[in-house]
Order: structure tokens, then sequence, then C-alpha cells
């Protein structure tokens, strides 16, 4: 492959000042270009006659001005990250020397790198898979301890595993196949028929076992949208507040991991739940609720589960029980959670309402049972670390196909179709499993993924 | 000290998402703790038993959940950035390991650091003095190359060695001082006068040319703040606009280092200039202008570089020169550039007005010569890599504080006061000496430094 001849670089640590960035160089010159520019305390130590996996304390020099005292990592190929030879240099974290670093490194020889590239030739290398290098751009955009461990899986092979073990399943089924239909003419049985069809539908539930995944998969990845329905002063912004300040409390145990908090975003049992905003449902003329209504209905269409919200020291019993009613007609088959808040005015909820939940998120009372409502919402709790979970579309996609081609198979078995036919739509399975390991691929596939790395990966 | 006999830990990269995070541990308990998470893919391969200065590829636990495949370096006391038991390991770059590698290093008994608290161990274990401590921030924050160049300096050692400079001359002074002094009832003069007063100068003459780098160091840290004055076609932006993206296309060859922007900021020979917007120099009615002129004077006081900006293709020679009089006139001694802009719209520029620079911002026509010129408002041309220049006002005041010593000695040398007296002045103007390179501080003082550094260094 082409791309393995020039040696590339990139900053591998997020932009900005820091106390240390990485800048990370991978391909055939990428020792020569460090020890270009590299000087050891040591006179006359050179990089190029170190063993793999050294580290070297020193200094980069651009011609006789100093850059910057560095810690520098070689690694020599074929151990390393990318398969090739790999220089990281740790530097001093600011932004005039990471640009200059990038600089000078270009000046020497090297080139840019692409968003992905290092995992892009990882995977030319054989280092990994594609469902493999996938994974490293799922592990570092992971936020939840859900999709991290999904992703972490899945970065150890577990759907590298899967895809084999299908592939297994297929070829078994394909060699009794073609027995079967080599002894066909002579209507000797050679396999017997139970047999085969046992072995189809043991590849068929392995391809419905895993595409069964990719919704819980998908919510992992992508969080559970919630709609927090309710008028404007039920206390919605309240019961967020709250929600949001028990995980404040627990993150800022932990100084120097600050992130950017997203407002309405909340980590429950290890999964992301976005809520999302909506109008609320307003009083005043009949008229202007009926607006407030419809925009809230828009939101509840987007939301894989609605809460709604009415304060229970105002309620009036009727009037909420046919809200209740049109909110659970319209959200169809999504859970809709029932909440009774600023219980702390009241001294009993009305009976006649079917409440999910009583709460005061003035007092943070309740939501404990609110929480384990939610969670409810998704089929986690039985997730073990070593359970294979579909989160990426293109994967589910390829599964998807497989199963129309094991589709195919088994009416052509069913119909005696030819057995040079039958081994078509077999290879066709075979074909669209390769897709997700990436056995098969095209520049503009491996184009698409990587592009949606960041760069330095 | 106390603060060595915990072991501390820190996310030492930017927060955010990325390639690559690095953690960083120090102290005694360092590589126990390393240790007791770290799993090599050799078994019974333990940390403990590694040598210094090594590198080690293997997985992190948190009891059996695998948290991240890791690369991890150890240094061992006292050859580490800290002088103490040091590791750093570089994890995935995503938020949830981040948070989840410290959550865990706490759990195993590490604290989370100050800022700063690195380098403050540094300084502590005698790995630097504090002036090349407080320059590893200043190293850190550089945005240009003139202070990266500066802090690198004085990182290496600049002032450290300047101060010990200036202690061996008033140790010289002492003594050759004590030998006058204790022969003086005797009327004989030892060491001649002249002698004396050219060690006093020698002092004198360090401490002033050590002061007088100052107001350029202040410049390349800061940035020099630039006001461009002018009515609101006389095309202000363009101007900017021009000078930012001749800037901006030598950043952009260098992918992977989007920088966030500021607006107003380019960087010249190696300095950062910073415009400050004006309100503009309104025309419409009398009134109106003359409140646009006192706006724009406001500025003027804070900048350190006028820009006077006209239209050459609709300028009244005569108000011109007014203008450009009274604009001279309140920015007293700053340099005040006059730009003749829109030269791409006449054949002539006045010449009874005394233009400094005539161009066309539109087609970027006289930049160079603005660049110049603006320049040339700093003396940083004849700035090499070997000068110590003082950038850190708290490093200025004690200079400044030192040459009132000196002052007080020289003093005590004309009018013949006692030994006794002038040495106090010498340990004062040593103790003074003493506090830039940390000999004498307080732990008010050290707190107040590293707490502006940031968490990780």
């Amino acid at each position: 492959m082409s791309y393995i001849e020039d040696t590339i670089c990139a900053l591998a640590t997020p932009s900005g000042m820091g106390a240390i960035g990485v800048i990370r160089i991978s391909g055939p010159k990428a020792i020569e270009i460090a020890d270009s520019i590299y000087q050891s305390p040591k006179a006359n130590k050179r990089l190029s006659d170190a063993k793999g996996q050294t580290l070297h304390f020193g200094s980069i020099y651009d011609g006789d001005a100093l850059v910057d005292e560095v810690l520098l990592s070689l690694f020599r190929a074929p151990h390393s990250y990318t398969g090739e030879d790999v220089i990281e240099i740790n530097i001093h974290g600011s932004t005039f020397i990471q640009r200059k670093m990038l600089e000078l490194l270009v000046r020497k020889g090297a080139r840019p790198a692409r968003a992905g590239e290092f995992t892009l030739r990882a995977f030319g290398n054989g280092k990994m898979d594609l469902s493999q290098a996938e994974a490293v751009g799922d592990l570092i955009a992971s936020e939840s301890s859900a999709a991290h461990q999904v992703a972490m899986h899945q970065m150890k092979g577990g759907v590298r595993r899967e895809v084999a073990q299908l592939r297994q399943e297929l070829i078994d089924f394909a060699s009794m196949i073609e027995l079967e239909l080599d002894f066909g003419e002579e209507d000797v049985e050679f396999a017997d028929r139970t047999q085969l069809h046992e072995l189809l539908n043991k590849v068929q539930a392995t391809v419905t076992r895993l595409t069964g995944t990719f919704t819980l998969g998908n919510a992992i990845v992508e969080g559970i949208p919630v709609a927090i329905v309710g008028a404007p002063n039920a206390g919605k912004s309240t019961l967020l507040n709250a929600l949001l300040k028990e995980e404040r409390a627990i993150v800022s145990e932990i100084a120097g991991t600050t992130r950017d908090t997203v407002e309405d975003e909340i980590h429950l049992g290890g999964l992301t739940f976005r809520f999302i905003d909506t109008a609320g449902l307003r009083e005043a003329t009949d008229e202007i609720e009926k607006i407030g209504i419809e925009r809230s209905y828009a939101k509840i269409e987007q939301a894989k589960v609605v809460l709604y919200l009415f304060d229970a020291a105002i309620a009036d019993t009727e009037e909420e029980q046919n809200r209740i009613q049109t909110i659970k007609d319209k959200a169809g088959n999504k859970p809709v959670i029932v909440i009774a808040n600023k219980i702390d005015k009241v001294a009993s909820t009305p009976s006649s309402l079917p409440i999910d939940v009583p709460l005061s998120a003035k007092n943070s009372d309740g939501l404990d049972k609110l929480e384990e409502l939610l969670l409810d919402t998704v089929e986690i709790k039985g997730l073990s670390s070593n359970d294979t979970v579909i989160t990426n579309t293109r994967h589910y996609e390829a599964l998807i196909r497989t199963q129309e081609d094991v589709d195919r198979i088994r009416t052509g078995l069913n119909i005696n179709l030819s057995g040079d036919l039958v081994a078509f739509d077999i290879r066709q399975a075979l074909a669209h499993l390769g897709e997700i390991t990436g056995e098969i691929t095209t520049d503009d596939l491996l184009g698409n993924i990587f592009a949606n790395f960041c760069i330095g990966k």
C-alpha cells in the first residue's frame, strides 16, 4: 500500500495549553527524522542505535535554536501501535512549541498526518482488523462507562471473534451442502436435511443475536434522549438541576478533570441520558395551550423515554388524568414516567392518578426511584464485559445484509436450488461479514471511517 | 518538607478528547500504586522490579474490569522531573478514561495534585531553582517565539546564573570592604577607594542591565497592545484581516495545530501584537465625533503603539493634519504610525501629511513596511538566545529592591558608614537576590507562584 512509504507526524494530545503534549511520528524515516533534531545529553548517542521500546531524555534543536527539552519514546517496527517505526515525543504543552515541533518535523521530511491515519496504518499493517480500528475511535469518544466497556471489548477483538465464528459456521455449512449437492442427482442424502437446517439455524441465530444488540448499542453510544414534558411551573428545571447536582458532586471529587458539561445530560448506571428541552405545556388560553402541546408532541417524537411532570400542590385531578392519557397516547409504545413533583407541599398525592414517582425536586427526595425507572427503560442490567454489543451502524447494516443472504440460502435450500446458486449466496454472506472486519474494503470506505477520527490517532 | 511524603496524581495533558492523554504520578508510592492496577502481558512482570527510565506496555485494571491498554514510563528517584519516583501513563484520550484513571489512582492511595505541584516538588528536591520553576510555567504559556526563547533560556538557568554572578560580585565587594574597614581606624587605605567604587559600579551595572530588560520582557510575555484609530470607513477591519490572513496562511500549512484564534492578535518577528478595538473616529455631527474621539483617546491610553489610519481617497488634507496632530499629542511619547490606506484608488498621497506607510489593505500592498515599523517599536532585533531577559514582575521587583540596597551601600561608602551597617545592606541585597532563586521563600510566596500553574505540571 502506498501510504506506508512516507512518514507522518501529528499532535496526539488535545490541542491547547497543558503540562505535556505528545507528538507522534510513524513511518520508515521516523527514527532518522527524530535523530536529525534530537540531541542526547550524552555526546554521540544516537536514536538510530537505540533498541525498540526505550525512553530517551534530551533536547530538540532547530539548527542552533533549542526548541524544547523532551522525553522521547522509541518503538521499532513491527512492535509499535502502527506496526512501523514510531517516535513519541513528550514536549512542554505550549501551543507555540506544538506548532514549532510540527513545522520542524515537516521541514525534516515528515508529512502532517490526516485524521485517523495512525490507526489506518495499524489496520493496514495487520495490527488490528477494521472493527477494532473503529473501536479505537469509539473508545476515545466514550463518555460513559457502558460506552467505554463496549468499545474496549470491541477493541480487544469482540466483533472480530464473532465474525470469525459466523464465518466458520458458514464454511461448515458450505462444505456440508457441497457434499449434499454433489450427490444430489443420485438422490443420496449424505448429510441429512435436519442437520443442514440445524447448521443454518445456528448461523441465523448468531446473526440475529448480534443485530438484536444494536438497539442497546445505539443507546449506549448515542445516549438516550429523554423528553421532559410539563407545565412551566411544574419544576422541570429544578428536577434537571437536582439530577445534575448529584452527578456533579461525584465528578468534582477528582480535581483536574473539569470537563465541558453539557447542561442537559446526565450519566446514570454507566449510560448517558440526554434531556430534550420541551416548550412546556402552557397554561393561559386554550388556543395557546394547544400550540404548546403540539410542540411538546414533536419533542416526544425525538425521545425514547418521556417524563411527564406535574405540580402535585396545584394539580386538578381530572385535568391531569386527561393530560397524562393524551401524552401516553402520543408516546405510543415509548415508556412514559409520570412524576408528581413538589410532594413536600402536600399531605398526599391523588390516588386516582397513575403516578410512577412522587418526588420533591427541591429537596432531592425521590430521585433514586426516578433514576431506577430511567435505567429500567434500557435493557443494560444483564450486560457483562464479555458480551459483544453492536454499536456501529456500518456493522449493523452489514449484519442485516448477511441476514438477508442467510434467508436466501434457506429459501434456496428449501426449493432445492442448484449448488452454484447457493454457493453464490454463501459468498455474498462471507463478503458482507468481510466488510465488518475490513477483509473487503474500498478506499472510499476507509476514507469515510478514518475521517471521523481525531488527528494524531 | 511535608509535601513530599504523599504521592500525587493528575492529568498532565489538556483535558478533552484526544488520541492520547498522559496521567502523571509522583511520590514515594508512585510505583507501588501503579503496580496495584497494572498488568503486564508477561505474567508476573512487576513494575517494582523494573529499572528507572523504562517503557512498559500493559493493561490497567480496576479489579476485574479492564480500564485501558496503556504505555507506561517509569522513572526512579532522583532521576525524574520531580526528583521522586514518577510514573507517566499514556492512556487513550477519552474523557471517561481520564476520570476513571484518576478516580482509581485516588482510591489506591494517590492524592489529586494541586496546580503546579509537580514543579513545586522539583524545586523542593533541588532539581531547579525558583526562577527556573517559574520559567516552566512561562514556557507552557508561551505563544510567540520570543516568549518561548526567553522562557527556555530562563528554564535552562539564565536568571539563576545572573543572580549567581551578582551574588559573587557582592561577596567580592564585601570581602574588600571588610579589609578596608578593619584597617579604617588606622587610616590605611588597603584597597584603594577607586577599586572599591569600581566593584560597586560593576554590581550596579549588572542590576541595571537586568532591570533594563524588563520593558522588553514584559512586551514579549504580555504582547504589545496596539490601538488602531481611524474613521469607520478608513479600512481598519480590512487591514486587520490582511495582517491576520498573512499569518494564518503560514499557520495553516501545518494541519493538526488548529489553535483558538484570538481574532485581533498577530505574531510578527516572534512577538505578539494585540490590537485594541477602538470605537472609531465617527463622522456625522461634531458632537458625536467628539465622543468617538474621546473613546479612541481612552484606548490610546491602554496601548503601547498607535496606528492612525485614514482613507487616502477621500482625505481632506487640512483636517487630517489636525487630526494626526491631536492624536500625536494624546499619544505623548508612544510611537504613532500614520497609515494612508486605499492607495490603490489614488494617484499619489498628499505630500504635506506625515505619512509613515502608504498601503492598500485590500490588495495587501505595503504590509511589509507596516510590519517593519511595528517591529521597530520594540527593541528586540538584537536579542540573542543567550541573553537573559527579565519577564517576571516578581524578579523585576526583587531586582529593584536590590538596586536600592546597592544605592544605600554606595551612600554608606561615601559617608564612611561603619562596617556593620554596610554589611547589613549587603545582606539585604543578598536576601533580595535569594528571593528570585528561591533560597529565601515563604509558603505564601510558593503558594502564589504555583497556584498559577496548570494542574499536572
